[in-house]
């Protein structure tokens, strides 16, 4: 593509080459596809090799072709994959580098083949290899999430609801909501993963082969768990694709809240966090300065994520089966999917591992705003016997009168509490402390601390199986 | 709403009421979430059994919360939920009730609990059922296709690519393509289902609760598998609404991809199918018309799907934890979608059902363009030995030969054959028939009719399970 | 639709009538399109006095049709539009009851005129209104913006970028930023407006009619500009409601900005603005908590509009001229698209009349961060002709400085600044204040608040117009 | 980014450099906006023309700026912009060389500006000559269309409801639709052109600036009609890219749709059309088969049209004033969607210029399916001044009794004729030929072949404006 859209003329220069030129450029998919060769030269091989055994091809000829596609992955493995228009795609690219370095044999190798059944072989084998990237990267962000959450198992900081204060929590048990959303996550890469994993190999063009071909073979020496059931279905699928970017999606969102949440508390007015250089961009007339530009930038590539599921979902509505030429542009979508993915993950784990967080800054707001009311509800139900709505009503003219008294609610004085109601005792507003308050929420999955240290043990023991 | 954006001055009329009436239009749910009815009852019965049984609450007061909603329950199964906007959501219309009917025990019900925990339990209940609904509507999908299948495991359509016809294929076989989409998506519907199925309940607002309770005997009264790990997660997590609109927008263009095809298939050059009057709309002066209207409104609804989770999404995109309210718009979102998609799988369904497939018509298209063009490449790779690469050149020049004189392949003459190729004789092109063709692809997952009948078989054995 | 998807079975209850129950709910839009009932009857009328005019109907009739119709308007305003699904659209139940009421004559109606150019000429009349009440909202919120600002043209907040303290400025310059927004929301509007007042009636099912129609009476009549050009785009051409929709996506975009502001300096740390109760939802617990609620739901709806543009757009792709019936869940999508955006105005406009804004937490934060940094720097470079980017270092070592002892830029000691650079006087430093900062930015646009007085003064100016 | 997810470890070796390597990945923009490169460069010259004509900056600095500026857009035109991801972005790339160039000089170009305002005019430009590159496309696309539609003034071909055929058109009549269509997209592109013509160039960072800037002479300079209003607008706003976008995506969805239309009359079937080689791919076993790939690749590319607006809006969803670092990706996503849309133009142009329509085949089908009905109802009401719906009614009988007498409506005979009404004479049932009902569409926009001329008359006028 051209750099700007006015370095020449479009009409009358880039595209001057007339209908062939233009026809190369919207059809030739090799400067994406390229990045399936591994993939490409692996199936090719098991193909070979299946053609082999079951005697379609001769020994010596399947012996050439395998020897001459071991020599290409080491040549592009060395010196990357030659681009070259003409050859359209890295199917052909990998068939002619093979014709030139094998011979006649190299046209043996499609027999009882297409181009249908071996990209969506690639394809297929690509995602599964970034399935378990994902994963990976998912579970290092777990790993760095639980290793802070451990440091602050005990650390108060506010827990909000519409962006406001309303109880206090701890930094460990907030970090612990991530664990569990990523673990979500992973648990839908896995599930993706598992239901791509059938070979379309043998499908052929769309209908199946009259040769002797064994499906199977093939299958498990790519690691397949078996072959895909329909020839027709074989070609025309691309749920995986689809699948793939709708999980990137969800972690991407994940990614985005955990973001905000970094831009918020890294903002003067919260400073619950600084972020290191490493992972923030300053400015030199400002050197206190600390954008949090990582965070913002993986906040935005939610955007990307979204975008790639509505595209390929676009390309695949009212398709009629089997293969059409919309479904090439399939490829460039999940690549940059993952790209995106996989940086954001990579930047997320990195600042999880080296956020500074300012504890003292934390414990002070989540004291405020009356974060405690609750508990005093809580209280008056569980040692007075108040119904629940009664001890609602109670404590918010005890937070009421607190507030016109400028004090907070544990310093409500006994005459004012009394008047109120008389089982707002000093020994009931004593024990308002946020401490107490995070130490009293013992249910299971609650934010005490000792709730807490259970559930990240729980959770490492998980991460280790 | 308004039926008309001019039937009166929205911002001097409808609005008319000030703030209170902006707000109470823009904040209430009950108007959508009394969907929700059924789950809350359910939910508040077993929370209500748990906290007496834990000694939380009296005994007594249990059994009066438990008849009372008992008996919500059957007023609101008789005769709806009563919609009044004082009252926001279906959690307060239900208290609310239960109050006039037990009095006081009614304020202890809440006891241990906040609308937080109360909502997202209720909605994973829904949803829940919801993904079951889906499956069995998805299964009834499959078990129609399975019949037409069964009938027409022989019979001989053209498979196309790009539209074009490019082989012969069985219109059983191509129905079974289908059967594994389908499949696949209720493995993705399972798998949400499994994913979901933990329980909020006992998160309170958000930190958890003081009181002794036993998450564990909730969770298994609403069939939950176990209570969720973490209570801030629990009530921010929309992941299972997410997911299943993934899951549902998949579906809908599979379900796009069969209405895309009935749709060609039904114009007059195709004329593959013809629609019974009870799945498409005719026109009084035309009678022989028949459009294909729910087709195209099936097809449409993919829309509706992929928007619903575009929405989604972006209301969580950047949100920070916990609850925000955003989230209210989760309901009518995904209540669309599971509308949308399970109206579209019973209009599927009924026209699998009973569109009447004209064969002859398909034979017919199958047979031309040179559709067995490859069968003689695959006769010449597999009988004398050619490459398959040169295979494919001399087949090329046979069927260049054969337009040019205006005879099919099977026609060619016998000594323009041999200039061409020797390997190409006679007996050769005999065999180029569609039924041949059809009957050698034997490859597994292929298109002969023994293959087709074995897939029916194996996935009517999976069905059953 | 039944409210829970486990009321009753779906495919053995609900949808028990069999394919006729299925076919009806999908097919019939009359629960959706009886919101065009007044578009509907003045598109009769206007066509019916033309069948007149032009001597295609005889004159007694087209009276006859035409009181009838007036007849019907005035039931349905008083009574609203009765559904009868077995009527299916609004054209079909409006002509029902014409037939009822003026017998014969009813039938001469229809005459030159299709569902196809009617529908799209009703839809069109409709979305042309809808631009102009949203135009109106958003001119409302203007009005409330301008007002605002002119309170607090003075008024000094922080200016941010990656939400962190950069530079002073006014919230009255900041609340303009908003109206800018918003106008060009307006413009997009009108533009679409524009675009779509031509009138689609007389091209009949597709081909246009051999009947002597007047077109351009018929236009006028309904304040089109012009018929449209083309018959075969005017049934086929739903461009109008994808714009109406792509303009309320960006304008719902703004209002998500805005309403994250709200949100953010709404939470305690921020403080910079308290919600009336009208515009928040409280808790009875803690009566000083004011959740953002509304702020939250119109930030969400953002999603809505996205997905409404979203589904349209799926919708549309791909599909052959002329009408299909995917096209009929265009209404429902802009209807919601509407009352989504009114809505979201109606509360943005009286959330920002009543914002309460705490200046003194603006100003105090302003001042914080060394914010005036680029204002020594401007110095260096005006008063002392230093190089910009060497002023940028300067002032950078000036900070660095500063921050080590603890001081503010202006408090930087006289020896310590001139050690840095000789340029970096007492008067340079005294000069730093943030009143001083932002009375300095007198270029054009500009947030001093004499370029902010008059910015209002011509966006009033231009709002009159 | 690497080729493959596993051509090395992601984790342990492309981001072994750790955060250092992930954030300069992250961050670093240049390998994207080095497109701007032109842009960049003129706004930096017109800066500094005006920091010198004000006298901010020395005449002698101001010209040897521009001198050096002038020197890079030469190096950059002949050998490309250097990639160098220290540089971080094309404004520190042309900085960094300028300083080079010119020396001490190169540090005053900065004055009176911020990357923020600098980025986003450069922007601007570039979208601003997009939408003019769009526009040449769009026009060379209407030009093809009429003069394909000239040569088929006359051309008869069905009109299709539901793909059903409904009435004969003509093949000129058809195309015009879709000139129609073009040319509201070459308004949204225009009214997108004039709104997003102002300048930002003077806003800084945000905020203003103390020097005696003259926004004016920068902005007339650049082309721009005005400067931006409010400097925080100037650099928070993205409404000119999400316009861009969105109108991109309704023009993708026309393109969508003629391409649909391309690949079923291609099918063999319809046979409409057949593609020359240049516009299609083939086989080299399969002579005679022309893929459309073309089309269907144009088709598709509406998927990455959509996905690119929705990118943009989730990134700016909730975004807080004033530049966020999640904006960055605004660029790539508007040069993709400004390549897939010039591209697709292209080659749609290309193929309308060059298909071969078959018109016999096109006539044949026009006049099956008793496409002529209404022109008899039509009849009726004129001729013997039957009501419209009783027309319509006795057609219904007419062509139900012919459809059982396997004949077509002209056909009938006519004592059957006159047996279901008296009206329905030898005359009235000679006139339905398809030829006799296209002549007498003659309604404004009506498909009667003077009425097309007419209308290409008016096009190209239009055009030559």
């Amino acid at each position: 593509m051209t750099d700007s859209p006015d370095s020449n003329s479009m009409w009358g220069g880039r595209f001057g080459g007339g209908p062939a030129a233009i026809m190369q450029e919207i059809n030739a998919s090799i400067p994406v596809d390229k990045r399936l060769w591994e993939e490409d030269i692996a199936a090719s091989r098991a193909h070979a090799a299946m053609l082999g055994a079951q005697g379609i091809v001769a020994a010596a000829d399947a012996a050439a072709i395998d020897a001459g596609l071991a020599q290409i992955a080491g040549e592009f493995a060395a010196g990357g994959v030659p681009v070259d228009l003409a050859l359209e795609d890295i199917h052909m690219t990998v068939e002619s580098r093979l014709k030139t370095l094998v011979g006649d044999a190299a046209g043996r190798l499609h027999t009882a083949r297409s181009r249908n059944d071996q990209v969506a072989t690639d394809f297929r084998l690509w995602v599964r290899t970034a399935c378990d990237r994902i994963d990976a990267g998912l579970k290092a962000l777990q790993t760095a999430l639980l290793a802070r959450a451990d440091e602050h198992a005990d650390s108060i900081m506010p827990g909000f609801t519409h962006l406001q204060v309303a109880q206090p929590v701890t930094l460990g048990h907030h970090l612990l909501a991530y664990v569990e959303m990523v673990g979500r996550d992973r648990g839908r890469f896995r599930d993706a993963r598992a239901r791509l994993n059938e070979s379309p190999l043998g499908a052929a063009a769309l209908a199946g082969t009259s040769f002797p071909l064994d499906r199977a073979a093939t299958a498990a020496a790519l690691g397949f768990d078996r072959p895909m059931a329909n020839s027709i279905d074989a070609v025309s699928d691309r749920d995986f694709a689809l699948e793939f970017c709708a999980a990137a999606s969800i972690a991407a969102l994940h990614l985005s809240r955990l973001a905000e949440e970094i831009v918020i508390w890294a903002s003067q007015p919260f400073g619950f966090v600084s972020l290191p250089d490493a992972w923030s961009t300053g400015s030199s007339i400002m050197p206190q300065k600390r954008n949090p530009d990582a965070a913002e930038l993986v906040r935005g590539r939610a955007g990307l994520l979204l975008g790639a599921f509505q595209r390929l979902a676009v390309i695949v509505k009212g398709l009629p089966l089997t293969y059409s030429k919309d479904l090439q542009d399939d490829k460039e979508t999940v690549f940059g999917a993952f790209d995106a993915l996989a940086l954001s993950l990579a930047a997320m784990t990195g600042m999880v591992e080296t956020l500074s967080f300012r504890t003292d800054r934390m414990r002070a707001l989540a004291a405020s705003g009356f974060s405690t009311a609750t508990d005093l509800a809580d209280w008056l139900v569980r040692e007075a016997g108040v119904p629940f709505r009664e001890a609602h009503h109670i404590v918010g003219a005890c937070v009421k009168r607190s507030e016109a008294l400028g004090v907070d609610l544990s310093e409500l004085p006994a005459g004012e509490a009394a008047a109120i109601h008389a089982a707002v005792t000093p020994a009931a507003l004593a024990a308002l402390t946020v401490e107490a308050s995070v130490a009293s929420r013992i249910s299971y999955g609650g934010t005490a601390p000792e709730r807490v240290r259970e559930a990240i043990a729980a959770a490492r023991a998980a991460l280790e199986d």
